[in-house]
């Protein structure tokens, strides 16, 4: 493994988290908030951790696909645990482990909170949250890839172990060019939102945030009743950005090139809108038909209906009203968008509508099979026919996830809580969207469960952002193995070439 | 499609059904209830029916995959039927519905009942409950296919469709033979543990009635209390048969030809037994710690909690005490157990340990292909590196399995009842266990349930047993459309045959 090369990007990682606590700062100058000084002095420490850890770029720029889910893997932890110090330091949070919890959710845009009353937090943590929503949305990994030189292979093997979905498009063949492409959509969507925002209810600095939230499909909000006191049109703002950013951003992007052909065939695009409006309007029957004291008229029930069917489905989080009270039906089918998530390719989470599509394209085949036994037609994707190793992977991918899913599960089943709460607890951060059902409903937090159950669910907040694979490829003992082993073979010969050279000199 | 070959399949099952309602009459007899011109009317009315389907074997034998899928799934469908006759007719069972729904739960060797008060059934109806399980258990089209004698390549493509597991073994070349070898041991086995069962405090009748529904699990009982009220030697006996039924039956057959060593090299044997054990040490430890008032000692613990193991995980659905009362890990132990059962080729359900080894090795490899992306390594089972097409219809199995689970949630939870009852209820019916948690756990059943979900469960109860893709191929429109196609050319050319004749006779 190329460790100098991975030590090359935690450094980038470590410079990019001081960046980002300057720009917090200046929340703390603007509202005088003493807090700034904990967001300082974090900073200066990632500074300085990055020189200890690699001064200079490393000759060696080769990067295979594990190094790259390795560096992408360990970029991720240590943001979390840099990201985490000014919120224990500070004792905004009671312990190190809600604060990582916090940030964990926050940059893999979860937004489950373990916050008992976000009213009382700093301003500064509040935009801190959001922007680590806005950061881990298009991935931190991605931006330095739009901004820091590296060699050919490596871009490619980044953005493969840090990109949502089960293939990585390139947009133009430069990786880095691709990268740019995605920030530039992604930074003017969200001016859209907040300027939209600001013409409804909200002041600058809740507009600022909730966009940044948005963006980044996160869902934490600066009021205990999330989006429920905001008036009809911005709720409405929020929902259509909510699915605008769970659309593929290719989709964008052939718009901007007005190849709006391109942009509608998509056919992950076409099942997304169709499966939303379904949910909505499946839910406003089942909502009209047997909740007769909990909305006044139809449009509140299409609204409510609307914001949460976007809430959950792009993964975001946010609530506009409890729906846990809402009837089973209803409820079931909000888990069931819980499963399926957004596009591939958008800041949203869970096992993305691609994956869907191809998995039961490979079942119809199966089923064929069985009528046609000799038949060997490929299965196609945007009228393409897709790679047999893309197809194996999707499968593969859906089968460690319900791995993952039941032995989270599981685990967290261990302290006692019902079945709902265990079950939408991992299913909510597995999928990366923050509030389930139960005691983990719209209307409460995480800040109940016990350490244990904490840390298996902010392995299961970084597992649902990265995709499975480069998170588990962590654990996997020839990783370790090997650079033991290469580090073994340097030093002995390092030693040779010493002995090498006292024989010269003798 | 051979229609006329699936015409007399199903002819033979109708032969079939008349005599084992003649076999159920002798408990009438015995016991002098009226009931027995119920049964020995539709017995006779099976054999009316049999007689018109088809008189005779048809010339042509040749039969593919799809038409054995058709075959068995059509079998399952009229038994199941007929065989709900009896128990509609007679009024022991509210409705049609109802009555198909619980001979279905008996073929399939769920042990899901609608019935409120089974001690009020008449022993006749108790016996054909139970001895639908054992029928079903090992298959009914394996038991025809040991008797008649039928077409070469029809044998294979028969049990491929209704056999369990990923592939289908055979033991020795000819199918014919393999199939007897399996119902000897079968019989045997439930010889054994009826006589171990006199021993202990059960009546001839009862013991008879145990051993048939253990041996399919199934898991209809005779009394309100499943065995609750049994004794510690009858518990460990059904315990013990129990985790034997649901051994791989290729493990027996090794045994008698004294072949240990095979036996017990067994991979999916030994995960097996592992995962048993296992489950039994956590369950006790966790009942041990958590409940002070359910168990006066140790022994006790593990009894139950054996049972309870056995019980879920070869999915029988016996009960000797109500687990949904159970802590919340142990709980949830018990359902994942739902979803893991029993060893492929045995009478248990669920999505079989085998499948998961498999599905557990393509994680693996998927892993590894991060690291060596390169690597050829072929994934193997008992040492023998196994077809690419069997971990494919593997990955497939498990998926669709997903899919029919979580459609099969959504469409229950339309009438509104508590998403564990929901939940648990699709597991146990999909995966042929019986009871589940909350509304359907062990001390409950599924009268409640609407006609619309019934029928939801019960094709789940089918789907599950006939492991999904024989049921779901009757869905696919080509397969009617073809035998439509086929009988338009048939006519078509019978009739240019007549206009020929008159042709050549002008």
């Amino acid at each position: 493994m190329n460790m100098p090369m991975i030590r090359y990007i935690l450094n980038w990682i470590l410079r990019l988290q001081a960046g980002l606590f300057l720009l917090v700062s200046l929340v703390s100058v603007i509202y005088h908030e003493d807090i700034i000084w904990y967001y300082l002095g974090t900073a200066l420490a990632c500074i300085v951790l990055s020189f200890l850890i690699s001064p200079r770029k490393p000759q060696n720029t080769v990067f295979y696909l594990k190094e790259g889910c390795v560096a992408t893997s360990l970029s991720w932890i240590l943001m979390s645990i840099m990201g985490a110090l000014p919120l224990w330091l500070s004792k905004e949070f009671p312990s190190f482990t809600d604060s990582v919890f916090e940030i964990v959710s926050g940059l893999t845009t979860t937004g489950a909170s373990v916050c008992q009353n976000v009213e009382a937090l700093s301003k500064t943590t509040i935009f801190w949250r959001s922007l680590s929503h806005w950061v881990g949305g298009m991935g931190v990994l991605v931006f330095i890839l739009a901004i820091v030189p590296m060699g050919g292979g490596s871009h490619f093997n980044l953005m493969r172990a840090e990109s949502p979905g089960p293939s990585v498009g390139k947009l133009v063949p430069k990786i880095r060019q691709t990268a740019r492409i995605l920030y530039v959509i992604y930074f003017g969507l969200t001016v859209l939102e907040c300027i939209l925002l600001l013409f409804g209810d909200m002041s600058f600095f809740e507009s600022l945030n909730t966009s940044l939230a948005t963006a980044g499909t996160g869902g934490f909000g600066f009021r205990n009743s999330s989006m429920a006191d905001f008036n009809a049109y911005t709720q409405w703002v929020i929902t259509i950005f909510m699915f605008l950013f769970g659309v593929n951003f290719n989709f964008f992007y052939f718009l901007l090139l007005r190849q709006f052909k391109k942009s509608f065939a998509m056919e992950e695009v076409r099942c997304y809108a169709l499966l939303a409006l379904s949910a909505i309007t499946v839910i406003s029957l089942d909502l009209w038909k047997h909740t007769t004291n909990l909305f006044s008229n139809a449009s509140e029930i299409v609204r409510h209906s609307s914001f949460q069917v976007a809430t959950v489905m792009t993964t975001t989080g946010f609530a506009t009203t409890d729906f846990d009270l809402w009837p089973q039906f209803s409820r079931s089918v909000l888990v069931l968008l819980m499963f399926i998530g957004a596009c591939a390719g958008s800041t949203g989470g869970g096992m993305k509508v691609s994956r869907y599509l191809i998995v039961l394209k490979t079942v119809r085949k199966e089923l064929n099979s069985y009528i046609h036994p000799k038949s060997v037609k490929k299965i196609t994707f945007d009228e393409k026919p897709i790679d047999h190793d893309v197809v194996r992977s999707v499968n593969v991918f859906f089968i460690t996830y319900i791995v993952i899913f039941v032995t989270s599960v599981l685990l967290v089943s261990i302290e006692g809580k019902s079945l709902t709460t265990n079950f939408t607890a991992v299913a909510a951060t597995l999928n990366n969207i923050g509030p389930g059902l139960d005691l983990v409903g719209p209307t409460r937090n995480y800040a109940d469960f016990t350490i244990f159950s904490k840390f298996i669910l902010m392995f299961d907040m970084l597992a649902g952002r990265l995709e499975l694979f480069p998170l588990l490829i962590l654990f996997h003992p020839t990783i370790w193995k090997d650079s033991v082993h290469q580090a073994h073979v340097r030093r002995r010969n390092r030693r040779l070439d010493a002995a090498k050279e006292k024989n010269n000199s003798n």
